[in-house]
């Protein structure tokens, strides 16, 4: 596998919100490792950002992603 | 990544009710990420909010986004 | 938003059987907020209601917010 | 809601195999809640039990519901 | 319910290997104890073998069984 | 059962990367499992690849797989 599935190879973020810009990228990594033909993946990432019910799926797979980024970094409790 | 994912950058709230409605701003943030038109977005939420199966998806998303704020603040126990 | 989300704004219940009613409840208030036409609620309820794969989705949904108010409450152990 | 959603008011079993069927019985009476007429149950019963992808979506809701009895029990550990 | 549904009566397995074994069978378990005739659960299984989208649903579920039973055996570190 | 499960019988891994293809190759393998011709696969995967909605099922796969790794891994926090 070419494609780096985890970018900086850690899950510890210095923020809710770089955890939550993490989550969208890992999310998106997974589909370009499984699709690695640029040019169909920016054909179907037209096709879900266009879908009701597939950018509800987005939403679901980020949510998902991000729990395990957020338990990795206790939650940013300060 | 211009779009702001977690509201205020913390996963804290006050009260389950707020924490609540974060984990509804963080999902719809993730679809305004992924779909930047805001037409766009105004004419798919309507297709969404009018279709059983795609209501009972975000509810789906929102409890799970919801799960990762309510273990953030230990459930709001008192 | 104005509709509630949480009833009561804690996830503690007395019980199990509560905590389930608990559950639906927020379930339902995630899509009342969505969609706030009580007759197009009505309508969509109604397909729900009687179709296997939805009813299945609503399950589904249960399950997840059971998840977070059984373990807000420590699973109700004495 | 008059439907008892939690069988015994516990989710604290005496083994795995109690705590699966609990999982089970729990997922039905979410549908019981939702769906209250009993034909129109058993009819689309008929349906999911026929079709492949509503049976794994049954394998999906059980799942689900057995975390949270396996957490609750302490995953029957010796 | 005459099928059993944990194998063994028990989530703890002596290697992760035999945990995911596990996790696949509780699957099919759930699926057997839903649709008990043979002949139908063969037909159906032959649908999902074919399906890219059940195969997906296939993989959700052992995953979801997995995570449980791997919580079960502490992930079995040493 | 003939097909592997888990490549190396370990949830262990050094680093986040490692982990995240450990759970690629964990999901793939159920399907290698549930579908065991060569063939099949390969056309079947030709199809999810180029399918937007089960593209975002992989990612949700992979994402369910990854949780429980990571817990495993406390992380990889130092």
């Amino acid at each position: 596998m070419d494609t780096t599935l985890v970018p900086g190879n850690s899950l510890i973020t210095a923020t809710p919100e770089e955890g939550r810009q993490l989550a969208v990228k890992m999310a998106r990594l997974v589909i370009k490792a499984t699709q690695q033909d640029e040019a169909v993946r920016d054909k179907l990432r037209d096709v879900y950002a266009n879908d009701a019910s597939m950018l509800l799926q987005v939403g679901q797979v980020v949510a998902t992603e991000f729990a395990t980024i957020a338990a990795a970094n206790n939650y940013w409790r300060k």
